[in-house]
């Protein structure tokens, strides 16, 4: 394979990660946020997925808006199923990764061993877990769907936090604790100079 | 929204199709390519691709080789598990589709309802079927993973056109035969020139 110029290639074969992440100029990688409801883990995706669009940088967010009503919608929120939800998103952001996608996830996804499968099915370095921490009294307290009032009332059953466990990383790649930083903006930030600083993406000019 | 420069923009909201659409150059589009095994989906999708990336469209390509053992590992060849296959399939297609990919799959998909069930969950205009028309003599006769032989062995239940049915599409966006046309680059230039003429992607200078 030879470079025509700077964005344009011949190519025999069929194109690999290599050849999309040459022309996009930055890796594909999948960043999984990991937290209780409530955390911030869509919200912080979200404003990263913003900031990178502006650097020209080619993201993608998975979560619950697109994923539980479409790939997803066979599952229900027992142990088992929850196992298969996050199998599938890990699958689905596999894809996206090989595309030569920043990929971001924001599912609960509590727990560990079903985190670790995901990870164990990317390419070394292409899995980059982001433990978005927030106490359960500040995430109960925000509600912002009013998901912890209906549980704690009994009409959700297996609600992680309340009656359902929820598995903390033990070596997560970033911690964003919101209960102490709640500035959006600051959070996502931090993702980005990770991601700098790991040379998923270039460094700003 | 406020265009800053030519791939680059400000955005308070939710990044949207229209907005990748916008800094692509060109539309995010399913292309579904149905038919006979051996009948050249996968090679003619690749070739397409390959021309496409030269050109600066962000595509990807979905098939066999990663989503079989990835995202649909848990599935067999039963209707069922065929309608399964084909409904996580179009999912994740839109999920590309959403991200402003030309995404592409190469699957048999047999069954006349499975695809028009994915016609239905793509906006409008977003889904392309195109049927890789070849006479099941010549699949059988180009056998290239030898699958035919083991079939007609009966080594393989329900293998479509020999032990399971295959449902032609009664209307495709574009038919491209592949008895008729061997040539793997024509076939290719047949699915750009659609592409370019209902003005999914920018016609060439």
């Amino acid at each position: 394979m030879e470079q025509k110029a700077t964005n344009i290639f011949w190519h025999d074969g069929d194109i690999t990660k290599a050849d999309r992440e040459r022309v996009h100029k930055h890796r594909g990688v999948c960043i999984w946020f990991t937290g209780l409801s409530g955390s911030g883990k869509s919200t912080i995706a979200n404003e990263v997925q913003n900031l990178l669009f502006e650097r020209g940088v080619h993201t993608y967010v998975l979560d619950g808006d697109n994923v539980r009503h479409g790939l997803n919608k066979d599952l229900g929120f027992s142990p088992e199923d929850r196992t298969e939800n996050i199998r599938r998103i890990g699958e689905v952001a596999k894809l996206f990764v090989d595309a030569g996608t920043v990929v971001m996830t924001a599912f609960i996804s509590p727990y560990r061993a079903d985190r670790d499968q995901v990870r164990e099915i990317m390419p070394e370095g292409d899995f980059v877990e982001v433990y978005v921490e927030c106490d359960l009294a500040v995430c109960e307290e925000r509600d912002p769907k009013g998901l912890y009032k209906k549980a704690r009332a009994g009409e959700i059953p297996e609600f992680t936090g309340i009656s359902a466990p929820y598995e903390a990383p033990e070596k997560p790649e970033l911690v964003v604790n919101t209960s102490e930083e709640t500035d959006v903006r600051k959070n996502a930030q931090k993702v980005i100079r990770f991601l700098e600083e790991k040379q998923y993406i270039p460094a700003q000019d």
